[in-house]
C-alpha cells in the first residue's frame, strides 16, 4: 500500500485551518502496527507536542472518535461514519455491488472497483472469494496506481496532458521482479489498455498475483472507475484470464455502467 | 440507519478543539441525497456560516478529502482512508474475513460482523451474497442495537449496569410491524440471547428481513463482537434459520475467537 504522503497536497490556502489538518493526522495515525497508543507515541506519530496531541486525543474522545483508558488511546468504529460519508455519496459502489458479487459467483475469484486518487488506485467495493489472499485488501486499500491493471485502465481515461504529468513524476519502485521498470513501457502499456479497452497485469503488484481490468465509464464516455478480477498465477495462465475471465468481466462493467446510467449517477457528481 | 447525532457527546473538556469537530461536521454532510454541494448547502446541512464553511471546506480541499469545480463540493475517495484507520488497526474485520466467505460459501446467505457503538451496532466486515436486499449494507452502516440480532448478542454481553442504563435510555421506534415496543420484551429478549449464546430477530429491522447472530468474544469472556447470517423471511422460516444456518453461524464464530486469539488481537487493544 502506498503512502498517501506521497502525493503532497497543493499549497494551502490563506483560509487552511490547521487545526482540522493536524485532528485529521491524528486519526490517520493509527494502524495495524499501533492501533493503541499513549500519548507520547500520538505525538512522536504525528509529529506534534504533547499539548497539542493531547488536546486533539481528547477532542477526538469527546466526539466519540477516539477512546481511552486514560493512558492508551485507540479508534471507535464512528470513524468508519467519516468513509461511509464518501461511500454513501459516491453512488458507485452501491450500483456496482450486485454485478461484482454475480461476477464473482461466476468465475469463481475475487471481483473489485476502484477508482483514481492522486497516484493511487482506491477500492471502493470488493466481494472477495474465500481464497486467503497474502495481501489483504479492504474498501479504502491503496495501491500505486503503474503496477495494477485497474491502474492502467484508470490512467488510460486521463487527458494526454495528465498522463504525460504523471509519467514524468511517477516513482517506479519494483515491488516484484515483474513490476514495469521503465516510463516508456508503462506508457505503452497504458496506451494498449485504453486501445483494447481492458489491461492484464502480470504478478507486478505482487508475485503470484495476476489481474485483468476494464474500465466503467459515464455517458460521456469518461472512465470513471475501473473493475478488475484477480487470480492466482501458479493455477490460472495470463491466457487463461483473456479466455475465461475477460469476456465475463466486460460483461459486468458493460452492466455496471448501464445501471449508473439508469441511476443517473457515476462517482463524478459534477464534471471534473 | 439511526442518526449519529442521536447519541451526543460526552460534555466538552476545556481542551476541546471546535475547529476539528466542525470540520468532521462538513465530510459528514455529504450523503447519497446530497453528493455534491454548493457552500451554501453547506453552510445550511452544517449550521455554519458561509464564512466557516468555506475555511473548511478549502481546508479539505487543500487536503484532498474534498474536490470542486469552483461551486460545487464533493467528497474524494481520501476520506477511506480516515475509516480504513480504524479497520487496519482494529484487526478484527481482517481476522473475521476468511471466516464469513466460508460461510457465505457454506450457506449461501449474506453474512457480517458488526460492533456496539454508542447504542448502534455499526458493521465492520460483510460477506454479500448475490442477492440484492432493499437495505443497502455497508461497512460503516449503523443500525440501532434493540432491532437486530447483533445488537442483542453485543448488548447481552454489556454489565447489568450499562445494560439498565442502555434500557432506560433508548427509545423503541416501530421500524415494522414486528419491532419490538416494550422495555420489558427487550430486556427478556437479551437475557435470552445471553444465556443461550445467540439471538434470531424476525423482520423487526426490514418486513422481509430474518437474521441470527452469535457472540465473538476476547479469552476474558468479554462480547467483543457479533457475527451474524441474514436470511429473506418469504424463503426461510425461523424454524430453517435454527435447524439450517444457527449451527454453521456458531462454528464460524468459534473459529473467528481461536483466530483473534492466535493473532492475539480483538476489538480491543486494551481493557475497555
Amino acid at each position: 500500500m502506498s503512502d498517501a504522503s506521497a502525493t503532497p497536497p497543493s499549497p494551502r490556502s490563506e483560509h487552511f485551518v490547521q487545526s482540522l489538518e493536524r485532528g485529521l493526522m491524528v486519526i490517520r495515525a493509527f494502524s495495524p502496527e499501533a492501533p493503541s497508543m499513549t500519548l507520547s507515541e500520538v505525538a512522536r506519530a504525528t509529529g506534534l507536542t504533547r499539548a497539542a496531541a493531547r488536546r486533539f486525543l481528547l477532542t477526538l474522545v469527546d466526539l466519540g472518535y477516539v477512546r481511552t483508558d486514560g493512558r492508551h488511546f485507540a479508534l471507535t468504529p464512528r470513524v468508519l461514519e467519516l468513509g461511509y460519508a464518501y461511500l454513501s455519496s459516491a453512488g458507485l459502489p452501491e450500483v456496482a455491488l450486485p454485478h461484482l458479487e454475480r461476477l464473482v459467483a461466476e468465475v469463481h475469484e475475487s471481483s473489485s472497483v476502484s477508482v483514481l486518487d492522486g497516484d493511487d488506485v482506491v477500492y471502493v467495493a470488493r466481494v472477495p472469494t474465500s481464497r486467503i489472499m497474502t495481501v489483504a485488501i479492504n474498501v479504502g486499500t491503496r495501491f500505486p496506481a503503474y503496477a495494477t491493471s485497474m491502474g492502467r485502465v484508470l490512467l488510460s481515461g486521463r487527458s494526454p496532458a495528465e498522463l504525460e504529468a504523471y509519467l514524468a513524476r511517477v516513482e517506479l519502485r519494483r515491488l516484484t521482479p515483474h513490476t514495469v521498470d521503465s516510463v516508456d513501457r508503462l506508457r505503452a502499456a497504458i496506451e494498449r489498455a485504453g486501445s483494447q479497452g481492458w489491461a492484464i497485469v502480470d504478478q507486478e503488484l505482487e508475485e503470484g498475483l495476476r489481474s485483468v481490468a476494464a474500465p466503467i465509464r459515464d455517458r460521456r464516455g469518461g472512465v470513471v472507475a475501473a473493475v478488475n478480477v484477480s487470480a492466482h498465477a501458479p493455477r490460472t495462465s495470463v491466457e487463461d484470464i483473456r479466455r475465461d475471465l475477460l469476456p465475463p468481466l466486460l460483461a459486468a462493467a458493460a452492466r455496471i455502467e448501464t445501471d449508473l446510467e439508469i441511476a443517473g449517477r457515476g462517482t463524478a457528481p459534477f464534471p471534473i
